[in-house]
């Protein structure tokens, strides 16, 4: 074993290293994985409890559903940026790595939705609201079904 | 067993639930716990990533650091109603429900601190903001030692 020996295991390890390397703002793989499910739960949250609203069962508040979705627009733009490489598992496939311009689509799908349902809120048209909100419940599951792993 | 009866033992079940009843936008408690650690994930997540810019080992980047702080004023906004009564547990000292008033002033310290670190970013000057961020960190710790429980 010479220095030219070391120098390639030093290479291959610090190419090893490299794709984790990159995402400079988690420590940790684990804390990446951390990082976009707690970006999700809260995005469940905000999403899931204004559901009996547009199901009908309690009355439309106009102030509560936009601060709702002003939520959602601000923790939907964080999860994505925690799926560098070397962050696979924790509930996901792999296609989101295989499949990086799928994945970006999307994301974008989402984003999308999300603004026609805060020009509907803002508007304060509850018919139009229930489509909207419909829709972007359809780019969820959209997502969750090409690229979440089911349990 | 007559009416008289049944309607104690219904105003009993209704009284035992309303606690937690009283926090709608939560189907669960456990779903408010998921919640609250959720948002404190991502306000560690972004208050931790800036340290190595504190402690001089990475340049100060202002537009970086304005953007975690503009997510941290968000998402601080968050977890605390999700301590409704009846969400006891989840690495939670029972303090938060026995002296409701000091929670909310650990609270109130952390939106104070948060209003003195988002100043010190928006004038760029990086001696201030080491401070004002020394003091969302004191904040922080000042919560947790009196309201989390030790794993």
């Amino acid at each position: 074993m010479n220095n030219k020996f070391f120098a390639s295991i030093a290479v291959l390890v610090a190419s090893l290293c490299l794709p984790f390397a990159a995402q400079a703002q988690f420590a940790k793989a684990e804390d990446a994985v951390k990082y976009r499910q707690s970006a999700f739960q809260l995005m469940g949250s905000h999403f899931g409890r204004m559901q009996p609203v547009m199901k009908g069962q309690i009355p439309y508040d106009k102030a509560a559903i936009a601060a709702n979705i002003a939520v959602l627009n601000e923790i939907s733009k964080l999860p994505w940026a925690a799926f560098g490489a070397g962050t696979e598992g924790g509930g996901t496939k792999v296609e989101i790595w295989l499949d990086p311009e799928d994945f970006k689509k999307a994301q974008d799908k989402l984003a999308i939705s999300l603004k026609a349902l805060t020009a509907a809120s803002d508007a304060g048209n509850f018919d139009n609201l229930r489509v909207a909100y419909g829709q972007v419940g359809a780019s969820c599951k959209a997502c969750h079904d090409a690229f979440r792993k089911k349990d």
